[in-house]
């Protein structure tokens, strides 16, 4: 048995959290629904006109690996913070859930600060998220841990982290490592514009190294620039083991050994969608390393999936396990 | 028309909130439903022990002062916060929220950090905190700006306040100040512990000074060592013009002008009790700047305190004037 089940690798942030009219997206520019990066000037001034928010740890690869931890699962994390007051909440949240994490953070004196995203949480549930990736944009290939990586039954890579100088080269490495030592590789397009800036990089990935596609419907028709939607399922399909494509309250696509299924969304009122995709994937990769068949991990993703978008955050608050009981999945 | 209805004087804080079990504050030594002062060593390594958790600015009076500020009321807070993420973060909400907030920060190379509260929430809803102080200690009477104390129809003084070197020399001055310009003084207890600690300089401030008093009945308990709520009541009420004495499910009882009045509770499923106390005297506070009568002033911090303790956070997250509206009050 390998120490890991999963290792993901990804942009460490904390999440401001703040619930806004649509009007004020309107005013300061803002798309809805999608991640836009902004610099840090941006970053105060945009933080200086929302209301009251709450902190708490984000990061989509990390409120995977947050999710999975929260089932049980043996995980570890990769993500640049820095040794400042958000930095230690970052890490503590994920350590305090069961997760490794050991990645060396910044120095004090870098010029940069730890991650934030701004994630404005508009009256329908929806989340538009302003992220100042500061110092994790840094991540570097020294960061990646050869024999962490070759600990893992799957390496979880976080598309996000496409952006960034040393990104793929860092990603490469860890594909190395893992898949030298009989690991599998999984990863998510994370947003529709991440694809449109690194397509040929999650092209080339996808063709040659990736067993597991976390997706949903936008980024799947972004990354094969077509409005077809079976078209662009069978055309990831060719290329990786297995796709799982979500798509919003129609639950989510499956592909598997050529075979499409389908799974139905659980019912519940949208409170706050951050998060949706990350504990999907937390749900089907915890399921499928524990040896669930691809329908009852999709069950899982969309349980999981259910839970996070009910409450403020994108990490549980409640028994996933419980939840998975309930619905007759294990 | 003075500038302020309320200005109030309080520890700045950041709240880390972490749900756990009765047996973990048993573990730990922590005396359950109080608040416990803990230094910088103990924050740490508390912090280590505790389960994920999500930050959200905190300070009793920094809570009472943004319930007013959401109720559309003009208002003013003093406190100190060091310049750094957690301080800035503190800034931002009350300032968010509608409030003045000019405290100078202390300097980036102070040695101690911006204050913080763990705030351990069990399954009951009852909260049990553990304060790091931090630079908000040191508040001193050169943060008060007699100006502004003038402009206040009310003061509100926080009586966790009362720790710290300068802290009795700060109030003495804001006290002063405000009378000297026709404006009311209340203060509210804060803690049973708190008023051992201080009960000779809280008797002189309530002899002397204090038009308005908030407490729970532990709280007032302590301030005249006996068992006898019906006497330690009415040993208040003949120093001071209103109590508004808190009691937890049975509401709130308050004596004015020699009569003694009851007002229930509200009825809510408690999720986290953090900032009952503080919401109740924001709801009274503003219902009495805004002239409505002692009864109606007490329904309106009862329904505060109500929406409060039913969601984690110690600040209103709905709208509490449609609240007030509903109940009948306004």
């Amino acid at each position: 048995m390998k120490k890991y089940q999963v290792v993901g690798i990804g942009n460490a942030m904390v999440d401001v959290l703040s619930t806004e009219e649509d009007a004020f997206l309107a005013e300061n520019g803002i798309q809805k629904g999608i991640m836009q990066l902004i610099d840090m000037e941006r970053a105060v001034d945009l933080y200086a006109r929302v209301g009251p928010a709450t902190e708490v740890s984000g990061g989509s690869a990390a409120n995977t690996i947050a999710g999975i931890a929260h089932l049980g699962g043996r995980v570890g994390y990769v993500g640049k913070v820095k040794d400042d007051q958000l930095g230690r909440i970052f890490a503590h949240d994920l350590r305090a859930q069961g997760a490794d994490f050991d990645t060396p953070p910044a120095a004090v004196d870098a010029a940069q600060e730890t991650g934030r995203c701004i994630v404005l949480v508009t009256p329908d549930g929806e989340r538009s998220m302003n992220t100042y990736l500061g110092v994790t944009e840094f991540l570097a290939p020294a960061d990646i841990d050869p024999a962490q990586m070759a600990q893992a039954d799957w390496i979880y890579l976080e598309g996000y982290r496409f952006d960034g100088p040393d990104s793929h080269a860092a990603f490469a490495k860890a594909v190395t490592a893992c898949k030298g030592a009989g690991g599998k590789v999984s990863l998510t397009l994370s947003d529709p514009f991440c694809v449109e800036r690194h397509r040929d990089a999650f092209r080339k990935m996808i063709d040659e190294d990736v067993d597991l596609l976390f997706c949903n419907r936008a980024e799947l028709l972004s990354m094969y620039q077509t409005d077809d939607f079976d078209h662009a399922l069978e055309r990831a399909a060719a290329e990786v083991e297995t796709v799982a494509c979500t798509d919003s309250e129609n639950g989510a696509h499956l592909m598997c050994a050529g075979q499409r299924r389908h799974v139905p969304a659980t019912q519940v009122t949208i409170r706050d969608a951050t998060g949706a995709g990350d504990m999907f994937a937390a749900g089907f990769l915890w399921g499928l390393s524990e040896g669930h068949d691809v329908d009852a991990c999709g069950r899982m993703g969309c349980i999981a999936a259910g839970e996070v978008i009910s409450h403020l955050g994108a990490r549980a608050t409640t028994d996933l396990k419980a939840l998975f009981r309930q619905h007759g999945v294990i």
